[in-house]
């Protein structure tokens, strides 16, 4: 999309990416002169897309530059996340702020694609009813837990809600009936995109985001693009066979795959906790770890070998800058690292992983639905002119 | 490389990969028009590096459209390719027929990087004491098997010859003293870029190349281009981590790497044949399966086995039109494919491998050498004007 943008949407993305942004910092980024960004900032002034005003927190002698600031609270997308065990809902404004979120747990399984499209337009509708007069919709972007065609958001394959080749993407907007389309993403896609562009992946053009749920997803930046493959299909990290050898059955039916050895369940199970399920027995199991607890750190040390197992060999694939844990992975990371660290040590080539940051997403539980709202601004932002937003 | 190229070289680099074109034929390939290719074409034959003719095997009445010829025979670039247990130099022309070319076997254990660089020094010389006067050189290119670090041809790491940290690209270039740089490339890297441009890859953009030697190495194009990561190491297939429980102890010092399970000495070890070594041995074995020799249908099922985990993996992660064996896995593949293909109907996610068509390389035992030779010619497909050719 940003091959193709406009002059107007690069300033306006900058915005969106970054916040505030004075009108010399905005000519340093894109490369032009200050008159260019004095009448790009006009013309999206115009547009009620950005306002100019003085820096927050302004004080003392001297006229402080003015700051390109997005209007958040009047521009703003739907942003969905259909996770395993709760959908969410949210009002995201420009430039990034959850502004309002309606969160359901659902049962995780036998949802089928009526129940949950329609589950998602009643959270929609609540927060179209609750924005405020004058909020403008620009965009509507989904964040799903499977493989996603792109195009018209069609659930070519999720196991966990057990879909195969569902009009995810139509039947959504159909159901929520904005007249705007909804531009679907793989969940750990979207995830790798905002945290390149606002998270803990801000600088690496060849980024690694792992996003842990029941399954394990990958989103994978080459030279700042996300990988797509022929079909868009490309990161499916969470079935690379990584136990060949009786490993743990995984919901694609085959065994031994890196979400089947490394997920809620495996560590659940190891754990000794098979009752339990869900982002909060997870979290138990790393905190208990922590205080030493032989059960869970047992659960920890396993998940990390194979973890780190996994992470190896994306790091000889990809000589990546970055990996980032997200979702799930984010809470169990800190406790699993030795383990994680070792087996990089013994399967990375030194070559490959000498400039590799292992790092926590930065944008913690949000980071998918923030990467879906940015599939739904990204039409406004490839070109604000011809997205007809208008006062 | 081709992203900055000038139309010069467009025009040429179209001729240099497919082949004597039509004025018509570039004019559509290129989307200008007659008049526009007409210039460029007078150009480069003012340069001496095409030439206008009768297409070959023309006859009958009416007067034949002439064709746009590289100069094959007279410019021209030294390729070289180190492999394991052979050194090989040839004078490659534009258009990338091999014109001549020296082979020689090497001990695989203690070739330090003097004795490599001064044996290809001697076959270089060779070569161009036998080139006909008037030869153009326009570039020299070399394909490594091991990691390279790009634009300087340093040998990072090549356990193979037990190389780290090896300035190979300059000793080799003041070894020559023909005042050109010499353009290093990993070897799989190069074939999969070779098998793209005129190879078993042509039309897929996203693209697997995976080279047997001794060891596995792989060349992976993610829309077109080579996947090179942070420092350009991307793509190593060889080490990802395939068997975690006891595997063969790798080159690396790890244990269970594809290449330690796919590679020769794992096949050669499995058909009860350690004696044996080399191309003709692995051909041997691969022979034997067919007539149903019990050890090596035994040998070739094991490798097969491990290959397909391998490749089910690498279309999970990159969803890619092609997937290409080459080297000794060209020999190879043939008899395993039964056992690649179910593993991969196990292993690889149905949308993943939708798309992926495998297949054998199709410059055999040449794909690393010419794309050396490629990358000897870049600077002039680049931009031929600035090259400094001149007849």
């Amino acid at each position: 999309m940003h091959k193709t943008r406009s002059s107007l949407g690069t300033l306006l993305n900058h915005v969106h990416t970054s916040g505030p942004l004075s009108r010399a910092a905005l000519a340093e980024r894109m490369g032009v002169n200050r008159s260019t960004i004095l009448a790009l900032t006009a013309e999206l002034v115009g547009a009620g897309l950005v306002r100019e005003e003085r820096p927050a927190g302004t004080v003392g002698a001297g006229r402080p530059s003015l700051v390109v600031t997005p209007e958040s609270e009047r521009i703003c997308v739907l942003a969905f996340d259909i996770a395993v065990d709760r959908l969410t809902a949210a009002r995201v404004g420009l430039g990034g702020p959850v502004l309002d979120r309606r969160e359901t747990t659902r049962p995780r399984a036998g949802a089928d694609l009526e129940t949950v499209v329609s589950k998602l337009a009643v959270l929609g509708r609540e927060l179209v009813d609750a924005a405020p007069a004058g909020t403008t919709w620009v965009g509507i972007g989904a964040s799903y837990c499977g493989m996603i065609r792109p195009g018209d958001g069609m659930v070519r394959y999720g196991p966990e809600l057990g879909w195969v080749d569902q009009a995810f993407g139509s039947e959504l907007e159909r159901a929520l009936g904005m007249g705007l389309p909804v531009a679907v993403g793989n969940e750990a896609h979207l995830g790798a995109q905002a945290e390149f562009a606002r998270g803990a992946g801000i600088g690496f053009s060849n980024l690694i985001y792992l996003h842990g749920d029941v399954g394990v997803g990958g989103g994978i930046l080459v030279g700042g693009d996300l990988l797509g493959g022929e079909g868009g299909y490309g990161c499916e990290v969470g079935h690379m066979l990584v136990n060949p050898f009786g490993g743990r059955p995984c919901l694609c039916g085959s065994r031994g795959c890196l979400e089947a050895e490394t997920g809620e369940y495996a560590l659940l199970a190891e754990a000794g906790r098979t009752g339990q399920s869900g982002r909060d027995a997870v979290r138990g199991v790393a905190e208990d770890a922590t205080t030493g607890d032989p059960d869970a750190l047992r659960a920890v040390a396993a998940i990390g070998d194979w973890l780190g197992i996994g992470v190896a060999n994306l790091i000889n694939l990809f000589n990546p800058g970055a990996v980032i844990f997200g979702g799930m992975l984010r809470d169990l990371y800190p406790a699993a690292a030795p383990h994680v660290q070792a087996r990089i040590a013994q399967h990375a080539m030194p070559v490959s992983r000498e400039r590799a940051h292992l790092r926590l997403s930065g944008l913690a539980d949000d980071t998918t639905l923030i990467g879906a709202a940015d599939r739904g601004f990204a039409t406004l932002l490839a070109d604000p002119a011809k997205a007809g937003v208008s006062r």
